[in-house]
């Protein structure tokens, strides 16, 4: 049986079109999800409960027809099972009471070796592999080390993680064994998923652009890189948002996909990134635009990309009021749009 | 008399060393100004007030010893004068009450065309000018057009800045129009700055990194190119927050220097920004590191300028947190720097 589409594109296989998900496709604006998310108390009992986890992992598929599922589940699972627990606020996002200040605080901490933490999420992965019966493949996926790290420091979203990066410069050394302790517990998490049903991962580092290229490399690529070389069993994506300044050094990660944001022109990504596929890039807020103003500024991006290697997506995860009609629009133009100056072969 | 080391800077002039201010240097990590800012109501009230504002410009010069005075002011004296006003709640940041969201909107807006609502920043201006007695030069500034419209539109700082961005694609019409009636009102007010004595004028893009390239070449920078053009009596920073994708249309302008972010190291600029000084850049959270961390950091980034047309800054404004000796260990560090990769004429 061949791969699927997205499959085949993350491997750089010729496609017959381009395939499509949507970053936070499973949740958001789907009325069955919201609907959902009200019968229960929080955000975070949705990702524990394996049979609701899976329900609306499964919706976008059924409403977007996107070309894969993606876990419903939270990149905070991880600080979670390494005993930092966190809540989810309304309209705020992650609020960690305690957090990681200081070498000492890292004794607290457990790098996550079993699945006793993370099973609910390994369960809802099993539910989804059973219920799709291969129509997509499914994504599994986790935060990049440094992202992770971010939270555990900051102890929240920040317009500038200037806590989560005083620590960089102030205990480098702390800082680099508690950037290890999380990548040991990624990979061990990643591989649980996989062996449990993911046909591929996607790693994101949503805080990437935070960084200078100088602490990036230092700090965040060299645990990407060894997540990327861990993962053998299927293709990797790996998504640093803003990390437009080391584009050169993710080429060199021994993954199979770049995701791009929306900053970042496919033909500029293409300068550096040569021998894998790219996905992305629509500006989410092109989402809040007439229909064919999105079927237009999809066209154009799907033409910059040049129609192979490529899977589309946004450069961001889709925002919570963009409106349903707009995302299906960007689904069925990217399924119905036929590259002209790409030759497909006959199978 | 000759220029001040900061303008011959500008201009692209030889100096005899890299001059340096510091974003954000008036107010915040300096005890005196806390200590002013305690004795009022609220933040507003300082830059209302004429004699506070000279008093907490003047102080960073007396503490820090830095080559520049900034006015102490806010980029939303704009919004205000133009009829929107807002407040700034302690630790969250701004916060309109009414915002713009239609064309409707649009009518309760005026174009700042005469000095009545400005007045206090420019009698401000002229106390600080007598103050200084000509030590060092006077930095005025505003926002740049997309970032004042962004605020204008989203009512308080964001992430992601999507009901602004919004606008621009649902009501890209009306988005010219608000910008246009902004950059009018900027120019205005630069001018009635330079003509009180501002002796070189920052304006500040700091939301120009939401945007994609298209974005911002179409929405942000024909509104910089027009007060580019317009300031032709001092010279003019540019500094564009995260636009590091449109650095060749940045060297297009008509203005003497682009301020760079941390994000983007000066060998990648210069590839792009030719005829004009560049000023910057140190991940403004080097200076939570060590002392000697922070003059070896500051020694690479004035190296890798190279001695020449370049004004030392932080790449972002100083965090409140900051601990002062740190901030004044970076202009000392600057300010002994002896570049030996370039020759300085004998004057």
């Amino acid at each position: 049986m061949p791969d699927h589409l997205l499959i085949q594109a993350a491997k750089g296989e010729t496609t017959q079109r381009v395939p499509i998900w949507i970053m936070r496709q499973a949740g958001r604006i789907l009325p069955p999800y919201l609907k959902i998310r009200r019968s229960v108390k929080s955000f975070r009992h949705l990702v524990k409960n394996p049979e609701l986890a899976c329900e609306v992992t499964l919706q976008p598929v059924d409403i977007l027809k996107v070309d894969a599922a993606i876990i419903f589940s939270d990149i905070l699972v991880i600080p979670e099972a390494m005993n930092l627990p966190y809540e989810l606020i309304e309209k705020k996002g992650p609020y960690f009471e305690r957090t990681i200040q200081s070498p000492e605080d890292l004794s607290l901490l457990k790098t996550v070796t079993d699945l006793s933490e993370i099973g609910y999420t390994i369960e809802a992965i099993k539910l989804v592999k059973n219920e799709l019966n291969n129509r997509v493949p499914l994504i599994g996926f986790a935060g990049c080390p440094w992202t992770i790290f971010a939270y555990m420091t900051e102890g929240s979203g920040s317009k500038t993680f200037s806590k989560a990066k005083r620590l960089l410069y102030q205990h480098p050394q702390m800082a680099h064994q508690l950037l290890q302790s999380i990548t040991d517990s990624t990979i061990f998490y990643l591989k649980a998923q996989i062996a449990a049903g993911a046909d591929i991962v996607q790693i994101f580092d949503s805080h990437a652009g935070m960084l200078s290229k100088q602490t990036f490399n230092a700090f965040s690529l060299p645990y990407i890189r060894q997540i990327c070389a861990a993962i053998t069993e299927v293709p990797v994506i790996t998504f640093a948002k803003g990390a437009w300044f080391s584009l050169k050094e993710l080429n060199e990660l021994d993954c199979e996909v770049i995701g791009l944001d929306w900053t970042i022109n496919p033909d500029y990504a293409r300068q550096y990134i040569s021998n894998k596929s790219l996905q992305g890039n629509l500006d989410p807020c092109q989402l809040y635009g007439k229909p064919k103003d999105i079927q237009k500024a999809t066209q154009q991006m799907l033409s910059s990309f040049g129609g192979q290697s490529h899977i589309a997506n946004l450069g961001h995860g889709v925002y919570p009021d963009t409106p349903l009609d707009n995302v299906k629009c960007f689904v069925e133009t990217v399924q119905a749009w036929e590259s002209t100056n790409v030759v497909v072969e006959e199978s």
